[in-house]
């Protein structure tokens, strides 16, 4: 059965009509389609028993081979649709918005809701062929950031850093899952900060996210680093707290058991320490041809880990104004129990 | 009055309760953040007397200077917002669909539109930094492509120039605002097609459509390229006619004329030649912080042009299963006239 017939059948058990996408990654594991979201509408409509593609003239030679419902510029995309009134309809979650106005308003459906609770569960379970694109990713991006890793001089910028690493990353992997994380001394106590100018100095924690895509699948990986040893000796307790944070998480995951429980084994040891306040963020999230998917490691999720999942774990400890440590890898669930995508060290890494 | 207010006001005007916006380049355009979209909520919110974020912990400390509603992994981010049911929405384009769903299926507002009905209005008058950001944005990018042409050769494939290519932007002017397009003879036909295996050959037709984000903006150019002289004399005489195409509509750019004016003057060079079928795309569209966005140059778009847009003009011949080219530029609206910020030669260029 291919991935237009498993969703096919899932919108027959949830008693859905329409499931509908843009050119996400939805649309890209369904067909295999990519290309940037914009204004236009360029969408896949799959129903119980068909399927078929809105688009505007321009893509038309290049989509040639599917089922095909093509509009110029100029021309109202959607009077060239027939759908049913008061349908039970479902979104893709990151299709843009202007596309849900228009059909919500112009078909009046019955219910509309969100496609990843098909999609989701679909994706969230890897086949043989994207695990081993998987790992390929996570070995390449890997050798990438050692490479890298060299070029990070003292009184360098945060955002020149940031710069090097993206450029570097796409000439040599074709591409990145997400605009790389590069935050120094106060700056990593925000996790998701973007760079800055301020300079790396010396002894200061250097916190790298980043992850490049490999053959269509995303990478991720958090690691810390330090010019020279660290000014600090609390860097390396925390470092050391999340590591074993990490580790705790990453042995304990078995098929079976639920994602809130690989996030409780993550922050029992940070809590225990007396840190809980200070990691104020999920353990994980699943990771496919997105970076962040199905299943979420987070306190409140009861799904239930299954073999074939690939998810991150993460823990950090973020303390105001002084620094921020996280450390994060890949897991995939084989036969019963996890294991590691990742080869990096744990520990800080002194260049 | 600065950007919110205005919205305030306009929100009054529309009788509209809420402006509601994801991060995507309005957020940016409003309050000067960015970040990726996630699929956790980082939303902004605007009433017509107040406005607030809802944000995930991990970013409240980076965003502090803001009203907040900072929810924690875990818990129901929706369940701490107090809107009122049955009110008039306004939701940004480009915000994923899962919020608009959310908010939707939450609080059954009686009435949901496209923000882009206020948002798209107010920016597509750039004031005077922007308009300053956006030319330096073109000059820049106009000199990194001259100097990275020489650096194609024959037998290199179109996707080992595009990341070649991208990188090179990356690493020299922090950002693109797309990913490059770069096609090579029967695949330049088809106008978004992504990079390929195909080696490029002596004498064909290469597009290379590109741009970078320059200080938050976007710029958007398009030249043809052949390496040596092209081996069939119907790609010269083409290019011809596409170049007096985009010069008849760049010359005729008048504050107070309608869109799609603009359009018939680049369409009728092009139909006249007898090649109207196979111009398959409107002649341009604005660009800003987006690299799309009002007012569009299209053959049903009966929007007033007036001084302070910047919009492209990139009229296009595609002969499915031999080449296609497109020349684009981006035009200012100056006091009356249109003033073209690119200064590349037209004709092909010959490396």
């Amino acid at each position: 059965m291919n991935r237009i017939q498993r969703v096919q059948k899932e919108l027959e058990r949830a008693n859905a009509d329409y499931l509908i996408t843009g050119t996400t990654s939805n649309m890209y594991y369904l067909i295999g389609f990519s290309e940037e979201q914009m204004e236009r509408p360029l969408l896949l409509f799959i129903t119980r028993d068909d399927y078929f593609l809105l688009v505007p003239k321009l893509y038309e030679e290049q989509l040639k081979q599917f089922p095909l419902i093509v509009y110029r510029d100029g021309e109202d995309p959607y009077s060239k649709l027939n759908l049913k009134e008061n349908s039970n309809v479902l979104i893709d979650d990151t299709t843009f918005s202007l596309f849900t106005i228009e059909i919500l308003n112009r078909f009046k459906p019955g219910r509309i809701g969100r496609a990843s609770r098909i999609l989701g569960k679909l994706r969230q379970v890897k086949d043989d062929e994207e695990l081993e694109k998987m790992e390929k990713g996570v070995k390449k991006a890997e050798q990438l950031i050692l490479e890298f890793v060299s070029n990070i001089k003292e009184n360098m910028t945060e955002c020149q850093i940031e710069r090097k690493l993206k450029s570097f990353l796409i000439e040599e992997a074709g591409n990145i899952s997400f605009d790389p994380i590069v935050t120094s001394g106060p700056n990593s106590s925000m996790p998701h900060l973007r760079c800055s100018d301020k300079k790396v100095k010396r002894g200061e924690a250097i916190v790298i996210d980043y992850g490049i895509k490999h053959d269509g699948y995303s990478t991720d990986t958090t690691r810390v680093f330090s010019l020279g040893k660290p000014n600090d000796p609390l860097i390396l307790e925390i470092v050391e707290i999340v590591k074993t944070a990490n580790e705790e998480a990453e042995k304990h995951v078995r098929e079976g058991m639920r994602a809130k429980e690989i996030d409780y084994f993550a922050r029992e040891v940070i809590t225990n320490k007396g840190y809980g306040d200070y990691f104020i963020h999920r353990t994980g999230h699943g990771i496919g041809i997105d970076v962040h998917e199905d299943p979420y490691i987070s306190p409140d999720n009861d799904d239930v880990i299954e073999q074939n999942m690939v998810f991150t774990i993460e823990p950090g400890i973020y303390l105001p104004g002084k620094f921020g440590i996280r450390i994060e890898d890949e897991v995939v669930v084989k036969k019963g129990y996890g294991k590691t995508l990742n080869m990096l060290q744990k520990e800080l890494y002194i260049i």
